[in-house]
């Protein structure tokens, strides 16, 4: 089975990067909840985050995301969510917390992704 | 700053316990999003998760109880939260998933915990 997530590990569909390691890559989700909603998933497919191989490890990146999220936006509070309804493929969401969230899911144009990019990735 | 969960930890308030070690101490949440809403807490206090000095552990635990919820439910799906918001004490929320999932909040009366307990508590 191929999900989205497999292809974007593959480079078969392309992401915007935020963090990128030998196990671990972090995105933009596309329908984000607010500014800077990442996911982060292991770069070996597993179904559930429970199940990655190197799972303490995954949530070492995880803080190591959040941090500079916290950083960058200068707020402390930086919502974390493992959910995996959608996609049958271990991802974390990472949300920073700012005035729209809440405000439901919204899609994230070229200039959007632009403009988060520069605040928000980890990768120069 | 006393929260009600540093009263948890010392005992002040009372709790349905699910888990418990030297670090960290399960328990249900009194007005639970679903059947089995638990909170995962560290026995010294920290202000967001993040901060937890005995991090990886705290996943760990976390995902030791979710293994357990799947085997109980026999349902694969257990998400996992780490919101903040409401208690300035780090907490992660594990919820298994079920029909009612999404209900809201119910109010967890002494009956109905006491069959939840019997299900989910990893404590004999």
């Amino acid at each position: 089975m191929s999900t989205v997530f497999h292809k974007i590990v593959s480079g078969e569909i392309p992401c915007y990067k935020i963090y990128e390691d030998d196990d671990f890559l972090a995105f933009l989700d596309i329908n984000p909840k607010c500014d800077g909603h990442t996911l982060l998933i292991p770069k070996t497919p597993a179904k559930w985050v429970w199940d990655v191989e190197k799972y303490t490890e995954y949530f070492e990146v995880a803080r190591k995301i959040v941090r500079h999220y916290q950083k960058v936006t200068g707020n402390d509070l930086v919502v974390m969510k493992v959910v995996g309804v959608d996609v049958p493929y271990a991802h974390i969401h990472i949300l920073p917390y700012d005035e729209n969230y809440g405000r439901g899911r919204s899609t994230l144009t070229p200039e959007k992704a632009h403009q988060i990019m520069k605040k928000f990735s980890m990768i120069n």
